[in-house]
Protein backbone atom coordinates (compact mmCIF):
# COMPACT_ATOMS: atom_id res chain seq x y z
CA UNK A 1 0.00 0.00 0.00
CA UNK A 2 1.12 3.79 -0.82
CA UNK A 3 0.22 6.68 0.65
CA UNK A 4 1.30 10.31 0.32
CA UNK A 5 4.30 10.46 3.08
CA UNK A 6 2.85 14.23 4.17
CA UNK A 7 0.07 12.37 5.58
CA UNK A 8 1.12 8.80 6.89
CA UNK A 9 5.37 9.03 7.01
CA UNK A 10 6.57 5.61 7.32
CA UNK A 11 8.46 5.96 10.43
CA UNK A 12 5.14 6.69 12.10
CA UNK A 13 3.50 3.77 10.53
CA UNK A 14 5.86 1.75 11.68
CA UNK A 15 6.73 2.70 15.80
CA UNK A 16 3.18 4.16 16.56
CA UNK A 17 4.22 3.89 20.28
CA UNK A 18 7.74 6.29 19.44
CA UNK A 19 4.96 8.65 17.71
CA UNK A 20 2.79 9.23 20.74
CA UNK A 21 6.11 9.83 22.76
CA UNK A 22 7.15 12.20 20.64
CA UNK A 23 4.00 14.38 20.20
CA UNK A 24 3.84 13.90 23.62
CA UNK A 25 7.42 15.79 24.73
CA UNK A 26 6.96 18.11 22.03
CA UNK A 27 3.53 19.07 23.52
CA UNK A 28 4.57 19.40 27.12
CA UNK A 29 7.58 21.44 25.49
CA UNK A 30 4.68 23.73 23.68
CA UNK A 31 2.44 23.47 27.08
CA UNK A 32 5.58 24.53 29.37
CA UNK A 33 6.38 27.27 27.07
CA UNK A 34 2.98 29.03 26.58
CA UNK A 35 0.33 27.52 28.57
CA UNK A 36 -2.94 25.99 27.45
CA UNK A 37 -4.51 28.56 26.11
CA UNK A 38 -1.73 30.02 24.24
CA UNK A 39 0.51 27.00 22.94
CA UNK A 40 -0.66 26.25 19.32
CA UNK A 41 -1.38 22.58 17.74
CA UNK A 42 0.94 23.91 14.75
CA UNK A 43 3.98 24.49 16.65
CA UNK A 44 3.53 21.19 18.64
CA UNK A 45 3.11 19.57 15.26
CA UNK A 46 6.47 20.96 14.05
CA UNK A 47 8.14 20.15 17.32
CA UNK A 48 7.46 16.78 16.80
CA UNK A 49 8.29 16.85 13.06
CA UNK A 50 4.59 15.21 12.18
CA UNK A 51 2.15 16.08 9.99
CA UNK A 52 -0.48 17.88 12.12
CA UNK A 53 -3.94 15.63 11.04
CA UNK A 54 -1.50 12.24 12.42
CA UNK A 55 -1.52 14.77 15.31
CA UNK A 56 -4.79 14.77 15.59
CA UNK A 57 -5.28 11.34 14.52
CA UNK A 58 -3.34 10.28 17.71
CA UNK A 59 -4.94 12.45 20.46
CA UNK A 60 -7.86 14.25 19.13
CA UNK A 61 -7.63 17.68 19.73
CA UNK A 62 -5.46 20.24 22.16
CA UNK A 63 -7.41 19.45 24.80
CA UNK A 64 -6.97 15.89 25.02
CA UNK A 65 -3.55 16.43 24.43
CA UNK A 66 -3.10 18.77 27.76
CA UNK A 67 -5.34 16.06 29.00
CA UNK A 68 -3.02 13.36 28.73
CA UNK A 69 0.12 15.24 30.36
CA UNK A 70 -1.58 15.95 33.23
CA UNK A 71 -2.57 12.50 33.51
CA UNK A 72 1.21 11.22 33.07
CA UNK A 73 2.32 13.54 35.55
CA UNK A 74 -0.37 12.76 38.13
CA UNK A 75 0.74 9.18 37.64
CA UNK A 76 4.45 10.09 38.12
CA UNK A 77 3.39 12.18 41.52
CA UNK A 78 1.23 9.20 42.65
CA UNK A 79 4.20 6.92 42.44
CA UNK A 80 6.75 9.83 44.04
CA UNK A 81 3.56 9.93 47.14
CA UNK A 82 3.98 5.80 47.76
CA UNK A 83 7.76 6.21 47.57
CA UNK A 84 8.02 9.50 50.02
CA UNK A 85 9.69 9.06 53.19
CA UNK A 86 7.39 8.73 56.37
CA UNK A 87 9.66 11.22 58.28
CA UNK A 88 8.60 14.61 58.07
CA UNK A 89 11.89 16.43 57.66
CA UNK A 90 12.83 14.02 55.05
CA UNK A 91 9.67 14.21 53.27
CA UNK A 92 9.84 18.00 52.76
CA UNK A 93 13.52 17.65 51.30
CA UNK A 94 12.30 14.69 49.18
CA UNK A 95 9.39 16.48 47.71
CA UNK A 96 11.54 19.87 46.91
CA UNK A 97 14.08 17.62 44.95
CA UNK A 98 11.21 16.35 43.21
CA UNK A 99 10.15 19.76 42.39
CA UNK A 100 13.32 20.69 41.12
CA UNK A 101 13.53 18.07 38.64
CA UNK A 102 10.13 19.01 37.07
CA UNK A 103 10.36 22.54 36.38
CA UNK A 104 7.25 21.90 33.41
CA UNK A 105 4.95 20.49 36.11
CA UNK A 106 5.55 23.78 37.96
CA UNK A 107 4.67 26.07 35.08
CA UNK A 108 1.73 23.84 33.58
CA UNK A 109 0.14 24.86 37.23
CA UNK A 110 1.42 28.42 36.82
CA UNK A 111 -0.11 29.02 33.68
CA UNK A 112 -3.38 27.73 34.97
CA UNK A 113 -2.94 29.54 37.83
CA UNK A 114 -3.22 32.96 35.55
CA UNK A 115 -5.55 31.42 33.02
CA UNK A 116 -8.19 29.92 34.96
CA UNK A 117 -7.83 31.04 38.69
CA UNK A 118 -9.96 29.37 41.61
CA UNK A 119 -12.48 27.84 38.21
CA UNK A 120 -12.54 24.21 38.14
CA UNK A 121 -9.84 22.69 35.88
CA UNK A 122 -8.22 19.91 33.19
CA UNK A 123 -8.37 16.34 35.62
CA UNK A 124 -9.99 18.15 38.67
CA UNK A 125 -11.20 14.68 40.31
CA UNK A 126 -8.62 12.58 39.52
CA UNK A 127 -6.25 15.30 40.69
CA UNK A 128 -8.56 15.80 43.61
CA UNK A 129 -7.93 12.42 44.62
CA UNK A 130 -4.45 12.20 44.18
CA UNK A 131 -4.36 15.32 46.86
CA UNK A 132 -6.43 13.17 49.34
CA UNK A 133 -3.73 10.04 49.17
CA UNK A 134 -1.11 13.25 50.50
CA UNK A 135 -3.91 14.35 53.05
CA UNK A 136 -4.42 10.75 54.45
CA UNK A 137 -0.69 9.93 54.90
CA UNK A 138 0.03 13.05 57.32
CA UNK A 139 -2.93 12.57 59.18
CA UNK A 140 -1.83 9.04 59.47
CA UNK A 141 1.53 10.89 60.52
CA UNK A 142 -0.31 13.03 63.02
CA UNK A 143 -2.07 9.72 64.71
CA UNK A 144 1.21 8.18 64.71
CA UNK A 145 2.64 11.46 66.66
CA UNK A 146 4.94 12.58 64.11
CA UNK A 147 3.43 15.96 63.33
CA UNK A 148 2.31 17.92 65.93
CA UNK A 149 -1.18 17.64 66.53
CA UNK A 150 -2.94 20.90 66.12
CA UNK A 151 -1.68 21.58 63.06
CA UNK A 152 -3.96 21.16 60.25
CA UNK A 153 -2.97 18.21 57.50
CA UNK A 154 -4.84 20.07 54.38
CA UNK A 155 -2.77 23.57 55.76
CA UNK A 156 0.25 21.75 56.59
CA UNK A 157 0.01 19.88 53.05
CA UNK A 158 -0.48 23.23 51.13
CA UNK A 159 2.46 24.57 53.00
CA UNK A 160 4.67 21.92 52.12
CA UNK A 161 3.47 22.57 48.47
CA UNK A 162 4.56 26.32 49.27
CA UNK A 163 7.69 25.57 50.64
CA UNK A 164 8.86 23.19 47.90
CA UNK A 165 7.21 24.90 45.17
CA UNK A 166 7.43 28.36 45.64
CA UNK A 167 11.46 28.85 44.93
CA UNK A 168 11.12 27.01 41.33
CA UNK A 169 7.66 29.39 40.66
CA UNK A 170 9.30 32.51 41.40
CA UNK A 171 12.78 32.22 39.83
CA UNK A 172 13.31 35.51 40.05
CA UNK A 173 12.30 36.45 43.27
CA UNK A 174 15.01 33.60 44.35
CA UNK A 175 17.75 35.25 43.21
CA UNK A 176 16.29 38.79 44.63
CA UNK A 177 16.61 37.45 47.83
CA UNK A 178 19.02 34.80 48.20
CA UNK A 179 21.61 35.44 45.38
CA UNK A 180 21.18 32.56 43.92
CA UNK A 181 19.24 31.20 41.08
CA UNK A 182 17.14 27.84 41.94
CA UNK A 183 18.82 25.70 39.02
CA UNK A 184 22.14 26.35 40.95
CA UNK A 185 22.74 23.20 43.12
CA UNK A 186 24.33 25.60 46.01
CA UNK A 187 20.72 26.72 46.49
CA UNK A 188 19.10 23.69 46.34
CA UNK A 189 21.84 22.07 48.90
CA UNK A 190 21.15 25.03 51.16
CA UNK A 191 17.50 25.19 50.79
CA UNK A 192 17.08 21.27 51.52
CA UNK A 193 19.01 21.99 54.74
CA UNK A 194 16.65 24.43 55.68
CA UNK A 195 13.97 22.55 54.80
CA UNK A 196 14.78 19.60 56.99
CA UNK A 197 15.35 21.85 60.09
CA UNK A 198 11.97 23.45 59.67
CA UNK A 199 10.18 20.24 59.51
CA UNK A 200 11.97 19.33 62.85
CA UNK A 201 10.39 22.39 64.23
CA UNK A 202 7.16 20.95 62.71
CA UNK A 203 7.38 17.37 64.68
CA UNK A 204 5.85 17.02 67.88
CA UNK A 205 7.39 19.16 70.86
CA UNK A 206 6.79 17.64 74.23
CA UNK A 207 7.98 21.08 75.99
CA UNK A 208 5.65 23.08 73.78
CA UNK A 209 2.72 21.23 72.98
CA UNK A 210 1.66 18.72 75.67
CA UNK A 211 0.50 16.08 73.50
CA UNK A 212 3.07 13.36 74.70
CA UNK A 213 6.13 12.99 76.75
CA UNK A 214 8.89 10.75 76.40
CA UNK A 215 11.59 9.62 78.88
CA UNK B 1 -6.74 77.95 22.54
CA UNK B 2 -8.68 75.47 20.23
CA UNK B 3 -7.43 71.92 20.61
CA UNK B 4 -9.13 69.12 18.41
CA UNK B 5 -10.93 67.01 21.46
CA UNK B 6 -9.36 63.56 20.30
CA UNK B 7 -5.71 64.74 20.96
CA UNK B 8 -6.41 66.74 24.40
CA UNK B 9 -9.98 65.95 25.69
CA UNK B 10 -10.70 69.44 27.95
CA UNK B 11 -10.70 67.22 30.87
CA UNK B 12 -7.21 65.69 30.84
CA UNK B 13 -6.09 69.36 30.29
CA UNK B 14 -7.63 70.28 33.10
CA UNK B 15 -6.80 67.60 36.14
CA UNK B 16 -3.26 65.90 34.54
CA UNK B 17 -3.29 64.07 38.10
CA UNK B 18 -6.46 62.59 37.48
CA UNK B 19 -5.83 61.54 33.95
CA UNK B 20 -2.55 60.24 35.44
CA UNK B 21 -3.93 58.13 38.13
CA UNK B 22 -6.77 56.54 35.46
CA UNK B 23 -4.29 55.43 32.99
CA UNK B 24 -1.94 53.72 35.97
CA UNK B 25 -5.25 52.23 37.16
CA UNK B 26 -6.14 50.74 33.89
CA UNK B 27 -2.21 49.80 32.93
CA UNK B 28 -2.63 47.61 36.22
CA UNK B 29 -5.89 46.04 35.26
CA UNK B 30 -4.49 45.39 31.74
CA UNK B 31 -1.05 44.27 33.30
CA UNK B 32 -2.88 42.14 35.53
CA UNK B 33 -4.67 40.36 33.07
CA UNK B 34 -2.30 39.87 30.55
CA UNK B 35 1.50 40.11 31.95
CA UNK B 36 4.14 42.40 30.32
CA UNK B 37 4.46 40.96 27.62
CA UNK B 38 0.84 40.47 26.37
CA UNK B 39 -0.35 43.58 27.66
CA UNK B 40 -1.48 46.37 24.78
CA UNK B 41 -1.42 50.18 25.30
CA UNK B 42 -4.45 50.33 23.00
CA UNK B 43 -5.99 48.21 25.18
CA UNK B 44 -4.82 50.45 28.28
CA UNK B 45 -5.75 53.54 26.41
CA UNK B 46 -9.43 52.30 25.65
CA UNK B 47 -9.84 50.90 29.80
CA UNK B 48 -8.51 54.66 30.92
CA UNK B 49 -10.48 56.16 28.21
CA UNK B 50 -8.18 58.47 27.11
CA UNK B 51 -6.14 58.76 23.46
CA UNK B 52 -3.16 56.30 22.68
CA UNK B 53 -0.88 59.56 22.10
CA UNK B 54 -2.07 60.97 25.26
CA UNK B 55 -1.18 58.05 26.96
CA UNK B 56 2.19 58.18 25.41
CA UNK B 57 2.58 61.84 26.08
CA UNK B 58 2.19 60.97 30.34
CA UNK B 59 4.26 57.98 30.48
CA UNK B 60 6.22 57.03 26.90
CA UNK B 61 6.08 53.38 26.43
CA UNK B 62 4.39 50.21 28.10
CA UNK B 63 7.70 49.11 29.51
CA UNK B 64 7.56 52.65 31.30
CA UNK B 65 4.43 52.58 32.28
CA UNK B 66 5.05 48.84 33.80
CA UNK B 67 8.03 50.42 35.55
CA UNK B 68 5.76 53.15 36.96
CA UNK B 69 3.27 50.81 38.28
CA UNK B 70 6.11 48.09 39.48
CA UNK B 71 7.65 51.21 41.44
CA UNK B 72 4.64 52.55 42.85
CA UNK B 73 4.01 48.82 44.67
CA UNK B 74 7.20 49.06 45.69
CA UNK B 75 6.92 52.12 48.01
CA UNK B 76 3.43 50.36 49.14
CA UNK B 77 5.68 47.06 50.44
CA UNK B 78 7.85 49.20 51.68
CA UNK B 79 5.63 51.09 53.80
CA UNK B 80 4.53 47.86 54.86
CA UNK B 81 7.86 46.35 55.97
CA UNK B 82 7.88 49.81 58.42
CA UNK B 83 5.07 48.95 59.34
CA UNK B 84 5.23 45.13 59.95
CA UNK B 85 4.55 43.80 63.64
CA UNK B 86 8.12 42.43 65.19
CA UNK B 87 6.62 39.38 66.41
CA UNK B 88 7.15 36.81 64.35
CA UNK B 89 3.75 35.00 64.82
CA UNK B 90 1.93 37.91 63.68
CA UNK B 91 4.53 39.20 60.84
CA UNK B 92 3.23 36.10 58.88
CA UNK B 93 -0.36 36.60 59.32
CA UNK B 94 0.21 40.13 58.59
CA UNK B 95 1.80 39.63 55.27
CA UNK B 96 -0.89 37.15 54.55
CA UNK B 97 -3.24 39.58 54.97
CA UNK B 98 -1.70 42.08 52.46
CA UNK B 99 -1.07 39.31 50.15
CA UNK B 100 -4.81 38.65 50.31
CA UNK B 101 -5.80 42.21 49.36
CA UNK B 102 -2.88 42.48 46.32
CA UNK B 103 -4.09 39.81 44.29
CA UNK B 104 -2.68 42.05 41.02
CA UNK B 105 0.68 41.97 42.72
CA UNK B 106 1.06 38.23 42.70
CA UNK B 107 -0.20 38.31 39.32
CA UNK B 108 2.70 40.86 38.33
CA UNK B 109 5.09 38.35 39.99
CA UNK B 110 3.58 35.03 38.59
CA UNK B 111 3.99 37.02 34.63
CA UNK B 112 6.92 37.85 35.51
CA UNK B 113 8.09 34.25 36.56
CA UNK B 114 6.98 32.83 33.24
CA UNK B 115 8.52 35.16 30.85
CA UNK B 116 11.38 36.36 32.60
CA UNK B 117 12.56 33.34 34.35
CA UNK B 118 15.83 33.32 36.46
CA UNK B 119 17.08 36.40 34.15
CA UNK B 120 17.05 40.37 35.35
CA UNK B 121 13.86 41.89 35.61
CA UNK B 122 12.56 45.43 35.81
CA UNK B 123 13.06 47.69 38.98
CA UNK B 124 16.20 44.38 39.31
CA UNK B 125 17.71 47.32 41.98
CA UNK B 126 15.10 48.92 43.64
CA UNK B 127 13.41 45.25 44.57
CA UNK B 128 16.54 44.08 45.37
CA UNK B 129 17.21 46.86 48.46
CA UNK B 130 13.99 45.94 49.51
CA UNK B 131 14.16 42.47 50.02
CA UNK B 132 17.97 43.45 51.67
CA UNK B 133 15.11 45.72 54.00
CA UNK B 134 13.37 42.77 55.02
CA UNK B 135 16.38 40.91 55.38
CA UNK B 136 17.25 43.34 58.02
CA UNK B 137 14.45 43.39 59.52
CA UNK B 138 14.84 39.41 60.06
CA UNK B 139 18.93 39.62 61.12
CA UNK B 140 17.64 41.62 63.97
CA UNK B 141 15.00 39.52 65.20
CA UNK B 142 17.39 37.11 65.36
CA UNK B 143 20.24 38.74 67.18
CA UNK B 144 17.02 39.29 69.77
CA UNK B 145 16.23 35.67 70.49
CA UNK B 146 12.40 36.14 68.46
CA UNK B 147 14.03 33.77 65.76
CA UNK B 148 16.21 30.55 66.47
CA UNK B 149 19.74 31.06 65.52
CA UNK B 150 20.38 28.39 63.30
CA UNK B 151 17.69 29.44 60.77
CA UNK B 152 18.92 31.29 57.44
CA UNK B 153 17.45 34.56 57.23
CA UNK B 154 17.61 34.46 53.23
CA UNK B 155 15.65 31.32 53.48
CA UNK B 156 13.38 32.52 56.27
CA UNK B 157 12.21 35.45 54.07
CA UNK B 158 11.82 32.93 51.08
CA UNK B 159 9.61 30.68 53.51
CA UNK B 160 7.55 33.09 54.88
CA UNK B 161 7.01 34.94 50.77
CA UNK B 162 6.04 31.15 49.87
CA UNK B 163 3.89 30.54 53.11
CA UNK B 164 1.63 33.62 52.46
CA UNK B 165 1.65 33.80 48.68
CA UNK B 166 1.78 30.63 46.97
CA UNK B 167 -2.19 29.72 48.00
CA UNK B 168 -3.07 33.51 46.55
CA UNK B 169 -0.83 32.70 43.46
CA UNK B 170 -2.01 28.88 42.93
CA UNK B 171 -5.99 29.32 43.66
CA UNK B 172 -6.79 26.26 42.16
CA UNK B 173 -4.50 24.40 44.46
CA UNK B 174 -5.16 26.00 47.34
CA UNK B 175 -8.92 24.75 46.16
CA UNK B 176 -8.44 21.38 45.39
CA UNK B 177 -6.31 20.80 48.61
CA UNK B 178 -8.59 22.49 51.20
CA UNK B 179 -11.44 22.65 49.64
CA UNK B 180 -11.69 26.32 49.71
CA UNK B 181 -10.59 29.22 47.51
CA UNK B 182 -8.34 32.09 48.42
CA UNK B 183 -10.77 34.56 48.46
CA UNK B 184 -12.98 32.81 50.71
CA UNK B 185 -13.15 34.49 54.46
CA UNK B 186 -13.49 31.40 56.20
CA UNK B 187 -10.10 30.30 54.31
CA UNK B 188 -8.25 33.05 55.16
CA UNK B 189 -8.89 32.78 58.89
CA UNK B 190 -8.09 29.35 59.19
CA UNK B 191 -4.81 30.15 57.20
CA UNK B 192 -4.19 33.07 59.57
CA UNK B 193 -4.07 30.73 62.49
CA UNK B 194 -2.08 28.31 60.84
CA UNK B 195 0.22 30.38 60.06
CA UNK B 196 0.52 31.79 64.02
CA UNK B 197 0.51 28.57 64.76
CA UNK B 198 3.70 27.53 62.54
CA UNK B 199 5.47 30.69 63.42
CA UNK B 200 5.73 30.23 67.27
CA UNK B 201 7.05 26.87 66.15
CA UNK B 202 9.64 28.38 64.60
CA UNK B 203 10.54 30.90 67.33
CA UNK B 204 13.90 29.46 69.49
CA UNK B 205 13.02 26.36 71.66
CA UNK B 206 15.55 26.15 74.91
CA UNK B 207 14.71 22.55 74.70
CA UNK B 208 15.93 21.67 71.04
CA UNK B 209 17.93 24.33 70.12
CA UNK B 210 20.29 24.68 73.51
CA UNK B 211 20.17 28.48 71.96
CA UNK B 212 18.99 29.96 75.26
CA UNK B 213 17.91 29.31 78.63
CA UNK B 214 14.63 30.68 80.40
CA UNK B 215 13.89 30.58 83.96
Amino acid sequence: MIVPLSAHPRATMRDPARTRERILAAALEEFSAKGLAGARVDAIARRARINKRMLYHYFGDKQALYREILARKLRERAASVASAPDDAAESLAFWFDIVCRDHDWVRLMQWEALDAGDRPVVGEHERRRAYERGLAKLREQRARHLIAADLDPRHMLLSMMALTTFPVAFPQLTRLVTGRVPSDPAFQRQRAAFLRRLARALGPSPSRSGQRTRA
